[in-house]
């Protein structure tokens, strides 16, 4: 009994502490997910010590995995394959600047300055893999709370942001397994992994489309209680562990379960009845991310200079990707600064580095990611409020108010 | 990756099975927890083989305790603490009989038998004190199928219920305590944990009413979202682990968080935004324990042949407590057979012979327990629904259909 309570006052804890950095950053106008995560830092581990070390399989890290499965199920769930499809070739020219020229930027400055040790090129790889992510979901909330979802701005910055996601979860797929793989990198097993990510994506798409309906419908037949949240929390939980089975991250399988289910015709009801698992299980996973940051090396001197440096870095490079949208009569600085923010995105990055990848990358490079996430996640909603706050936009929103679904 | 991928798996399993177990009962019209208990025994350890042997501290063994928190916290929430207090002398008279002569043919012919070994005393006990329980959920949830609810047998019965979950939990409390504690079983520690017990269900109860209100009013009022779910959780966390720290089971303090929770005129709400949360973590709760029943040992004709003779015992006992309810013109037969199943009330008695008692009670005796948990619980319903066909009622329901809050 005395361990089962040790768990209970770990989870405790730290949904206390979530909620406590959610909302002080709702007050400052920040969004949640950096509250979570730096009150983790300071609570965790190597902060204030009042969580121990967590491993792999212990109550606290699964619960987090089971978080951040359910975070991008849900991701998945809002992304329309229809509206992907016809995407417009602005939102996927900013798309497609916004990955490579962060990656280019992040992976040149980490083997330029020698960062990596003697991985170098592993740790110049996934630093530069780890700064094209974009979080749809911080960028959505700041255009929501201002009215301006239905400018066109926002219109293809979430349209980019969502290519993004894919982009970024490939190439995290593609860089974690390169630099997990025994031996040194090979072209071949590059070649392997992406045609296996994207042979999946591209599988349980299609299977996906055709069942999705009658496996949710099945759901709502069988009467029993609770068959309809449980049956779509195993659908999102199966996906993963599939994506696991050939060879990629779990959080792939569960985006792809998510974009499958929102075909369903049933997203409404999903998102509705999974909403408290969200609620209690996502911040778990950013509290457990920041706990496990080493403060110390966060704080380290060196570590914060290279830190703002790569954030810089970082910030730049989304924001020539606003050069795809040039010439349409759209305000390139808010695109540019709206594809900015890493948010939830980054932190999966982090997640992977910590779990799965900590013989390659040393706490220091974690550590400069983390600021790298942090800076682009704070800057942003602050450029972003000025500048939307005086400028015209195309067309506001009339009434309604988008919110966010997954960091919240 | 790999251990966590494993515990995907295991999670998914349990509620897979939960599902089929539920879905099976319900069409064959027995209570769904019979289902995911005889489930869990299937597929289990000791069974099929398709589950490990839980450890304390797993990331099952702690949802599953997570879940019986939850479980015990609804119950709470839906006792009135002020129809609690004006309950009529009748139902407690009920309650007092269903606890006092089950008890004492519980521990009787344990005891006569010899069937506790060298803890003869200490194992009589136990086992007459699970014979105590009362499954309010089961019978409100026959009764209320047959639109039967509003009848004053049914009233009769689930106020004396309820009263058998607090002395059954409060007795259960006492139990294992004596049974942990070193040594020999004293007076002084009867008195000592009764004492505790009783002190801080009413200390709770008494702090929880003033400030209840205030504390769920707390939680409505951050804007953050997701704060009152997690809030309410938490709540019933904090309670579970406060119940522990003065020498309780965890249990006993979720069963007053509920009843406490119940009087911030928030219920509804609260028992709303839980239910996800209940209908994934309640069914791992039963299909755990299950999985931890040895099969053989269950099957074995010793085991078989005593665990029938207790089910009788434990039928009578609760049969004869209707005598509480003479001469009132009410159906005793149908008061007597609806205070008989055990249900999940039972099953919390295994799970802590399971978890904290090993040393004590044998699996011979746990599985003489489950077949009497399992033997009233089929047998009740099937002889409610006859009766109730037959027989007029004081009062029938007119269209509310009574949802079962707990075992769904």
């Amino acid at each position: 009994m005395e361990t089962i309570i040790e768990k209970f006052l770990e989870i405790a804890i730290i949904l206390i502490a979530a909620k406590f950095g959610a909302e002080i950053m709702r007050r400052i106008n920040q969004p949640a997910v950096i509250g979570e995560l730096v009150i983790g830092i300071i609570i965790g581990y190597y902060g204030l010590g009042l969580l121990p070390h967590f491993k792999s399989g212990d109550v606290v890290s699964t619960l987090a995995e089971i978080g951040v499965i359910l975070l991008l199920f849900e991701v998945g769930l809002e992304t329309n394959l229809d509206e992907f499809i016809e995407l417009g070739s602005t939102a996927l020219l900013v798309a497609l600047i916004g990955v490579v020229a962060p990656f280019a930027l992040g992976f040149g400055s980490i083997f330029a300055l020698g960062l990596g040790g003697e991985n170098q090129f592993e740790v110049a790889l996934f630093v530069g893999a780890a700064m094209t992510a974009t979080s749809v979901g911080i960028t959505a909330r700041v255009f929501g709370d201002l009215g301006a979802l239905k400018s066109k701005e926002a219109k293809t910055i979430i349209g980019a942001a969502v290519v993004d996601d894919i982009l970024g979860l490939l190439i995290l797929t593609v860089v974690a397994g390169v630099l997990g793989s025994s031996g040194d990198f090979s072209l071949v097993d590059l070649g392997v992994i992406s045609a296996k990510a994207i042979g999946f994506l591209i599988a349980v798409v299609i299977i996906g489309r055709k069942l999705s309906k009658p496996i949710f419908n099945f759901f709502v037949k069988i009467p029993s209680p609770g068959t309809f949240v449980t049956g779509s929390f195993i659908f999102a939980m199966l996906l993963g562990a599939a994506a696991h089975f050939v060879g990629l991250h779990p959080i792939v399988g569960a985006f792809a379960g998510g974009v499958v289910a929102g075909e369903s015709g049933m997203t409404h009801r999903i998102r509705e009845e999974m909403k408290p698992l969200n609620f209690l299980l996502v911040p778990i996973f950013f509290v457990y991310i920041g706990s496990e940051v080493n403060i110390q090396t966060l704080a380290s001197l060196d570590v914060f200079l290279y830190g703002m440096l790569v954030s810089l870095l970082a910030f730049v490079g989304k924001y020539v990707s606003a050069l795809g949208a040039m010439g349409k009569g759209l305000n390139t600085s808010l695109i540019g600064i709206g594809m900015s923010p890493r948010g939830e995105v980054g932190l999966i990055f982090v997640a992977v580095a910590t779990t799965t990848l900590s013989e390659v990358i040393t706490a220091d490079i974690i550590s400069i990611i983390i600021w790298m996430v942090i800076v682009t996640t704070v800057i942003a909603p602050i450029l972003l409020n000025r500048i939307l706050q005086k400028v015209p936009l195309s067309e506001r929103d009339d009434d309604e108010r988008f919110e966010s679904p997954v960091v919240e």
